[in-house]
């Protein structure tokens, strides 16, 4: 089987599991028992902090809070920062992000999305429009989970602190997060990242946060994350999380170059009398969307499956729905959006993995069209 | 080392834990994406919420929603159903609820706490005197996290909905569930269980819901979980919580009478002159509250960590207050509630761990009550 959905969720790193065991079998107190067992747990769970804050931020400037998951996270800062006045974000939002902002709409909160370009990265002129005195949040994706655009969020920080130096400044880093050589600038106040995308395992998510940014707890406790998150310290699932991403932040770069790879040879190699590319050259190696048009997504991903390769079609937070509302704001039309496959690498693929499964998805488009006519 | 804090948290089961690694091994696939290994893992998914769901009531009235932890089910049900008029809860429950309680009175809601009788149960009277026609929500702990008092949440219901039948009903059930023989009566509309109290691991809990009650989500996503809680589905917690909660179920009735022995051998073994048993006899087995007047709590906790035995004090989610707020609720002075002790108990320890606690407990409460005079 050549899995080829990591932007979905990856297999979880064997290596950082294997190390994280003990914390199941051996270390399994609670962080915030008194006794001595409990405080090197705690000291255990600290130390994951400082080492996942440590690859994209500086301590002196950035804390990190566990939550269970992205989602979780990125409702955390709507909730507690957009509650007055408009809040400012994207068409091209997660669904964490694009639900909770329709929660916020029926709040009474100003909810106003920037455009995208085609590509799927925010129309720059359009979000700096909408953001004004009554701004009290901006959130803006770092890379779009459907495209796979890289929108420059430190320069729309300070851009957008330019007009309105008071609001907050969030984004959904998920999809960047030990994939994009990348550091928090000051205009960034809040930013969200993901154990399951990298190796990690689910029930463990993060928050980064500059110091002193106000922030309001979603789940209410017993004093967790300095009171900002009740619920007792899930240690196995932030060990496994630290240990994953050492393993990808110390590859960042040569996994970048490899994964590059693996998307110019999907570029070149599809059958360009089938596939329209959707994602730009400018892109996230890690995520190629791809158009059949004139052929159903979801039909085309299971021939491909049947031949023993996986890969997605939008994103699968979304599946639910026929057409992707990304790929729509991209202005793709709907014969388009209906063929999207998206394919997401991992630097655990390999060649022959990739040319095979290139041969493949050609060949079951070439199947189904001929079916079709 | 003898762990005796089996209700702060338990040493993941391990025999549950081998089985649910293949989860995170080969079957790691996101339960929403559309290709069959997603839609195995979806079908694997939901048969661990029919499972979990089955041991405290029918599918035909109830439903079993996944979360991350106890705390989130508590905080879903009470800023979904305490949205307006009154909310009646007890002085005896956990932080999640507490803490809750407190926000909820920030925003306006009139929160009212119902008092405890001696051993940590609700007091019925007080109880049923503060619920109105206004009531929208009332909840009431099931089995006290710090003494093991067990308050009768069917009955409670039942005449709650007497006087006012349009409130819901809720009930923090993570110190009962997999413990105390009990199933869901109808006039219970929520009820929160978690995976680590028994035998499972962290970032997996559980929210029972009657059917068509009203729920709004906590963290808006992807329309997982019916749309009612946003996140990539968390499949290996939830099949290990599954095969943990199995094992327990199956041997709930011995598990509790051979937790009883425990419990019995604690208050006849323990040093009358230093020790006073706050948990009733009615309370569950599993916890043990006691004090040693005119000790401090944490220095004979520490002593008794020395010789290898774990016990908490008070609540671990609670560890940063030196007086519990349950205990001084139960109408406790200073000088005792600076003394408690909670011993709890889980059905992997054994009789001569028992017999060895009570030794080493004795012998150090004798010690630091001498070098007091």
């Amino acid at each position: 089987m050549i899995y080829l959905d990591n932007a979905a969720t990856t297999r979880p790193d064997r290596n950082s599991v294997q190390r994280a065991l003990r914390f199941l079998e051996n270390d399994f107190f609670n962080p915030s028992a008194l006794y001595k067992e409990g405080f090197d747990i705690h000291r255990e769970f600290e130390s994951a902090r400082k080492s996942l804050l440590s690859h994209i931020a500086d301590s002196a400037s950035f804390e990190f809070l566990f939550t269970s998951c992205g989602s979780e996270s990125d409702n955390q800062v709507l909730f507690s920062c957009a509650r007055r006045g408009n809040f400012v974000t994207t068409e091209g939002e997660h669904a964490a992000i694009y639900n909770a902002a329709a929660e916020l709409k029926k709040r009474g909160i100003d909810v106003r999305f920037a455009r995208l370009n085609a590509d799927g990265s925010v129309n720059e002129e359009d979000l700096l429009s909408q953001i004004d005195g009554n701004t009290s949040l901006v959130s803006v994706i770092h890379v779009n989970n459907e495209t796979g655009a890289i929108n420059d969020i430190a320069k729309l920080a300070s851009l957008a602190k330019m007009k309105n130096p008071d609001l907050v400044f969030h984004s959904d880093g998920v999809q960047a997060f030990g994939k994009i050589p990348f550091r928090l600038t000051k205009e960034i106040d809040f930013y969200t990242v993901s154990a399951h995308k990298i190796g990690g395992i689910r029930g463990i998510a993060g928050l980064a946060r500059g110091k002193r940014r106000n922030l309001y707890p979603l789940i209410y406790g017993g004093g967790q994350e300095g009171g900002l998150r009740g619920g007792t310290e899930n240690v196995f699932a932030a060990k496994q999380f630290e240990y994953a991403a050492e393993r990808k932040f110390s590859a960042l770069e040569k996994d970048f170059e490899k994964v590059k790879k693996f998307n110019e040879s999907f570029r070149t190699g599809l059958d360009g009398a089938v596939f329209r590319i959707l994602s730009a050259d400018t892109a996230s190696p890690y995520i190629l969307s791809i158009a059949a048009p004139g052929l159903r997504g979801e039909t085309l991903q299971h021939m491909i499956d049947d031949h023993g390769v996986v890969v997605g079609t939008g994103s699968a937070c979304s599946s639910r729905n026929r057409f992707s509302r990304v790929i729509l704001a991209c202005g793709a039309d709907e014969k388009t959006a209906d063929g999207v496959l998206r394919i997401s690498f991992s630097a655990e693929n390999t060649g022959s993995e990739i040319a095979e499964a290139i041969r493949i998805i050609n060949l079951c488009a070439r199947t189904l069209a001929d079916k079709m006519k």
